[in-house]
């Protein structure tokens, strides 16, 4: 596709109120960013649920809360739900939101690609999760997000797309900065980028102060950006800027258009991938 | 340093007597490989035990009759232990090599820098349980093997160093090959070494099919190999002429020389790694 992909990550499992003033939590709050920032121009909603209290949740009846108020005046706009196995692991629980139906089901869901450590975590993907994820949004017609962060995971990508668990087009969020994983760096993003199969597109996020050099880097090389209060919580290096998900959309935004490129429309963003428009 | 290092690793976590009638798996069988390596060059021997049974086991009780065995004829080769978590995740047990003194200290054991998927299982190394390793190691006198699988595990190996928890010279195992990481390609070992902190030196190993590029690309830009059964179980990629170590130590031998290099000897790779010969 020529025009690019912009890719909005509200909210992730790390930030909290006292961190941020303007991370989204509740799904009211979510579904308030997520619906000023697609009119700013996101076409793909990165969703994490909290619960009542503020803490990540796989619940589904939260997910489908959030689903249900975006599309109420964005039905074209792309939902993909996190299955993030960081704080619940069983796979009963990470699916938990495949399960929605209908108006509510997700147009996609992430797929970490391997297990991984962040700064203070561990995150486990192992194989046979990877794979039971894999087949079971097949099996209900959701996308997968698939997530990468170091060159390996790019080729297990290309196992599982040459034993038909994936099947092209593929989306790719690149994820530069993590503390143990690849940088922001031209010949980090060289070796995860060169390798992906055919028929791929890729937007460049990055974690923490990464997130700007990544977005930008993903605007003149790759398919678009993923950006959002989830990977930083501030504008500038120096953390002197809180940064909110309107701000980042419309910085990414600027940049886009100094770099003589735009971004696509949802409806463009679907044809691309290959998808229909959803269930309602 | 300019002689190059042979790091044998003849046992690893998953051979069976089953898949190969060379691998040796009781005492005195790896005793037996790493003597004849030894005398064929080796002189890092990375050891993992295996239970009467013939399971992989942490018991330092087993690694104390390895230990010995091997100095009792070879007293300068260098004896590194693995603490491999896959299937003992408990520090406890993980560390329990570490517990040896005297004659019978290891003079290194294996620091994975992250967690990270293998083909079929998850191995989990999470932040905390990396740090604690590398600190009961440093308290012990015994020098770290750092595994490296990725681009982003050498950028935590820097973050180590520089808070304190790693010591130059660092010694360095960058393996390539593993189906979730990176791959015997001229890139992604760019990616691995370009970023390497000062003081490093870095042995390049390859897992299956890569063995045989990934030690030539370790004796072509690297300060040396590491290979052995652990990663591969035949000669060819064909998988029809079965190896065994002293097979493997000769090809790398002869590849050595045919490179115009040669590789070092015990005693000098203790002294470019900064180890002074062992207690005993």
């Amino acid at each position: 596709m020529k025009d690019l992909i912009l890719n909005l990550a509200p909210t992730g499992m790390v930030p909290t109120r006292a961190m941020s003033s303007a991370v989204p939590l509740s799904p009211d709050e979510i579904i308030a960013d997520c619906r000023l920032c697609a009119d700013l121009g996101a076409t793909i909603l990165h969703i994490h649920a909290r619960d009542e209290d503020g803490r990540p949740t796989f619940r589904k009846d939260i997910y489908a809360r959030i689903i249900a108020g975006i599309r109420e005046t964005h039905p074209d706009v792309i939902i993909c739900v996190s299955l993030s196995g960081r704080n619940f692991p069983e796979f009963e629980r990470r699916s938990d939101p495949l399960q929605l139906t209908g108006d509510l089901r997700p147009d996609m869901a992430s797929l970490t690609l391997s297990s991984l450590n962040f700064a203070r975590t561990e995150s486990i993907n192992a194989p046979d999760m990877v794979a039971r994820l894999a087949k079971t949004m097949e099996d209900r017609g959701i996308r997968p997000e698939l997530e990468v962060f170091d060159a390996g995971m790019v080729n297990y990508a290309r196992y599982l797309a040459d034993r038909g668990i994936l099947k092209p087009p593929f989306y790719f969020n690149v994820l530069l900065g993590n503390l143990s994983s690849a940088q922001v760096t031209p010949l980090h993003l060289a070796a995860i980028t060169q390798d992906l199969p055919p028929e791929s597109v890729w937007c460049a996020g990055g974690i923490g102060e990464s997130q700007l050099a990544a977005n930008t880097l993903g605007l003149l090389f790759g398919n678009g950006v993923r950006t959002g209060l989830e990977d930083f919580l501030w504008l500038d290096a120096d953390r002197t800027q809180p940064a909110t998900n309107e701000k980042l959309v419309s910085r990414v935004s600027e940049l886009c258009t100094l770099l003589g490129k735009r971004f696509a429309s949802a409806s463009q963003v679907r044809e691309a991938l290959g998808m229909t428009p959803h269930a309602g």
